[in-house]
Parts: structure tokens; sequence; C-alpha cells
């Protein structure tokens, strides 16, 4: 059940990235690129710098699902943008909920401790969808003030903080309910973060 | 002999890495790097994800040839601009079929499967010309319509279905003649994908 | 001693990093992101490209140093800003002096030999500038004229060589103050590399 979710939550990135990367005009291979990119490339950056094994080299269900699920995305695209505009946004913050939750438990059961746990939940978040901003050259998560990381980042120190108050099905399942809330949160009220908490420096005339 | 076309081939996938680069204004330092990064960007991301020793690390021909060559494209660059113009295209298309092949086989030989070895074959074939293009900020192949990693995912998979049907040397000869084929026949007749096969998601006013 | 002014080095990178990449405006979080990629991103690439445990998931005080460093550049940036304006250069330059040595040392004592070892202190001196830019889609250092990569490189190559005349301790000190001497000097008088060094191709008409 569990990992039927989350093939779910790999093909609704797939999606999620072609969506947004096909703002440029992109042909039916460079999809599938971005599509497995977004999908993929979070996760394999994690597992290379923990020296772990590249998860999806060992189950290839998650190659084939982040192929198919971004093949569909061209096919049915008509369909796709016939949907309640933000649906794919709730499903991605679903994906994330569960992904995020899953990353921290992969990170403690391989031996590190949970700061590094809580990085790796962010890296897995987000560096697959700064892989496809910065290979399809479009502005980068990071130069706009949505707020995706910090969700994630408040779930995975939560998550680590209930495990000692409950026991670890109870406090996964809040945890997630929490980054889900929040992101459906900063979807539907588009919350972004504050300007007086954003920098510039103007560079000397 | 293979081993001497090989890093004929890191050369030249470094002189195209720099020539293509060049459009840019480049330092004799980031013409070197960046002609590093082509030639040998690829095959180092495809070792790192299946955990093996990085190629260039034991035998450091590869990186003084790529060295070389990139220094070469900067003294000699006129002499290069006054060949033939598609030459070194063609000469990149006979390099690429014959990484692509050799990657195959290592991966194979690594205890991967088929799909890894297809998926390695893209990888090493486009990864350093994807960083060379984030890395000097022009557009990534990702965004134009030519047909670069079509050829080999064709070639990659009949190779693995010739392989059942003859001897391992004739279906690599064979494998290699249908990506230089391929690639020949797109630099020649200037292929590209056609604009029905690509998606472009207006935002909404 | 060295392990304080390491730690040093590696707050100077991410401040440094954080001044560069706000020219575009940032927000907090990805403020802290940019930080921790300037300053352990080009250790990390290292350490993956060697095979090497990822330095700083066995000692998280560097990763704490540059997320503190990232903070204080957003929370005291007027008090940075008030400071010669190329103190923080320099320091970089300090910081660069003492991390590429470092560097040349760990590589020795991994196996790897000379060749190996600079260009392990070029990969960790520059990469995670790279990162940086590339994710805030900044011109990169390969695109200005800067002499940044050519410093450590002759730093580097004296270090190797002066280790077979003099005792390791002299030769490290000495290929320290070549390193940070030829960075002063470059920031001093402005130095960049002469045009002639450089190369444009310009496509035909």
């Amino acid at each position: 059940m569990e990992y039927f979710l989350t093939q779910l939550g790999i093909g609704v990135f797939a999606i999620s990235g072609v969506l947004s990367a096909a703002r440029t005009r992109l042909d039916i291979v460079s999809i599938t690129l971005v599509g497995l990119l977004t999908a993929l490339g979070g996760g394999t950056l994690r597992d290379i710098i923990l020296d772990l094994p590249v998860f999806w080299l060992s189950d290839l269900t998650y190659f084939w699902v982040a192929v198919g699920a971004s093949c569909f995305a061209f096919v049915g695209i008509r369909f796709i943008l016939k949907l309640p505009p933000r649906l794919i946004s709730y499903l991605d913050a679903a994906g994330i909920a569960l992904i995020s939750v899953q990353v921290i438990e992969k990170t403690l059961a391989s031996g590190y401790g949970p700061t590094v746990a809580v990085v790796m939940g962010i890296v897995t978040g987000i560096a697959g969808g700064l892989f496809r901003d910065m290979v399809t050259q479009r502005p980068t998560l990071l130069l706009s003030r949505e707020l995706y990381a910090t969700p994630i980042l408040v779930g995975c120190v939560v998550y680590l903080l209930l495990m000692a108050l409950m026991s670890q099905a109870q406090a996964r399942l809040l945890a997630m309910a929490i980054i889900f809330a929040q992101r459906s949160a900063i979807i539907h009220w588009q919350i972004s973060i504050p300007l007086r908490l954003t920098l510039e420096i103007k560079p000397k005339p």
C-alpha cells in the first residue's frame, strides 16, 4: 500500500515537473528526460551523498513510473489542463509529505543522525526541481519566494521530535499531515516569504 | 586500437565542447575547464550513479587528452574553423557511437540489467554537454529540438537485441554503425523533432 | 588551531557566497541554502568523485558553521557592508589557500597521485561557487575573466614540487603564502586574464 502510494508520488512529481518545465517549448524526448530528472533527481543526489545504492537502480519500477507519467503528461496534456488547476499541486504536496518521512527513516536506518536526516529530507524534496529548472533554464525555486523547503524542514524536525513522544506509526502520520497541511495552506492562500525576510544587495555605482 | 579510438573520441568531445561553448567569450582557463567537463562529465556522472570508480582517476590518459584537446582548440582555432564545417560533428557522431556501446558493455559487466545499461548510455552521451551548457549559461540540449539522445537510445536498444541474434563483435559493430548512421543523417539533413511532438503550456492570463 | 581556521574558512565562503548571490533578491531560506552550497558544495563533489565519505556528514560542525554564517550574513548585512569592501575577498583568499593545501594532502593520503590531487584542489575551490551561480542563475566564474582557478592551480603544483625540497610543514606554509599572495594581488590590482587569451567564435551569418 505505502509502496503503491510512493510510486504514485513519483508519477505526480514527474507530471508536475513536466507542467512546470513545459512553459518553455520542449519536445517529447526532453519532456521525458525532464520528468525523470524531477522525479528521480533528488533521491539520486541523496543516495550519492550518503554513499547508498541509488534507489531506482535496484527497483526499476520508479524509473518506469516516471517515464510513463512523463509520456502521459505529453499525450494527455489536454486532459491534465482540464483538471482543477491546483489538483496537481495538492497531489505534489501529498507526495512530498510521504517521501519526506520515508527519507528521514531511510537516513536514520543507514546510521546517520537526525541533522543529516533533515538535510536529506530537504535535498530529496528540492534537488529534483532545481535540476529541472537548471537544465531548462527557468527561474529556480531559490529565486522565488515560494515556501517549499521550509514546510519540509518543519515537518522533518517535528517528525524527529514526535518519535520521542509516541509510536513511530503515529508520529509519521502526524508529520505527514503537518507537511501536507502546510503546503496546502501555502498553495491555497498563495503564501510566500514576506519581503522583509529577503535581501538584495545593490552593487555600488 | 579501440583504446586509441576511445581517446580520440574524448579529444573530439573536448574540441566540440569548446567550439559550442566559445560562442560566448571564454578565457583559456575556462576553455580548458569546459573541454574537460564536456569530455569527462558524462562518464563521471555515470560512474558516480553506478558507484564504480570514476574512469579517469585510474587512467589519467583520458584527463590529459581532454586537457590537450581543449588547449589545442584554443591555440588552433583558426585551423579548426578552416576544416569542413561539419567534420567535427561527424567525428563527434563516431565518438558517441563508440562510447555508447562501451557503456552498455561496462554497465552489463558491472551486474546491472539492460534498462540501466541503456539509461547509462544516454547519461554518458548527454550529461557532459548539459553540464557545459549549464556552466556557460547557453541553451541546453533539452531546449533545442536536436535529435541527440534519441539515436543513442535507439542504438543502445538495438545493440541489446542484436546480442541475442549474433556474436557480440558483430552486434557491437552493427550497433555502432546504426548510431553513426542516424547521427550522420540528422547532421546532414538537419533533421529535428517535428513541432507536433513538442509541447508548450501557455500560462493563463 | 588549523581545525578552527578551517571552520573560519567555511564561514567566510558561506558569507562571500551570500554576498555574491544576493545581488539578486533572495529570501532567508534561499540564502541559507546558497551559503551551504557555496561553502560545502566543492568539498562534497570532491568526496563523491574520490568515493570518500562526504566530509560534513561525519563532522557536522562544517554544516552548522555554514548555516550560522549564512544566517549571520542575512541578519548582519548592514554590519558586513560597512566593512572595508575587500576584506571579505581577502578572507576568502586566505580560506582558499588553507583549503587547497588540505585537499592536496587529503587526496594524496587517499592513495591518489599528484595530478588527481591538483584537479581536486581546483574542483574543491571552484565547484561551490559554480553551483551557487547555476542555482541563482548569475554569470558563473567561467564566464568572467577573473583569475580564480589559476592561482589555485599554481599553488597546488608548487606545493607538490616544494614537498620534494623541504619539510612538509615548510612546503605547505610556502604554498599557502603563494596562493594567498596571488589572490591578493589579483584582488588589489583587479587583474584579469588578458583579452588575447580569450576566444569567441562568431556564428556564421
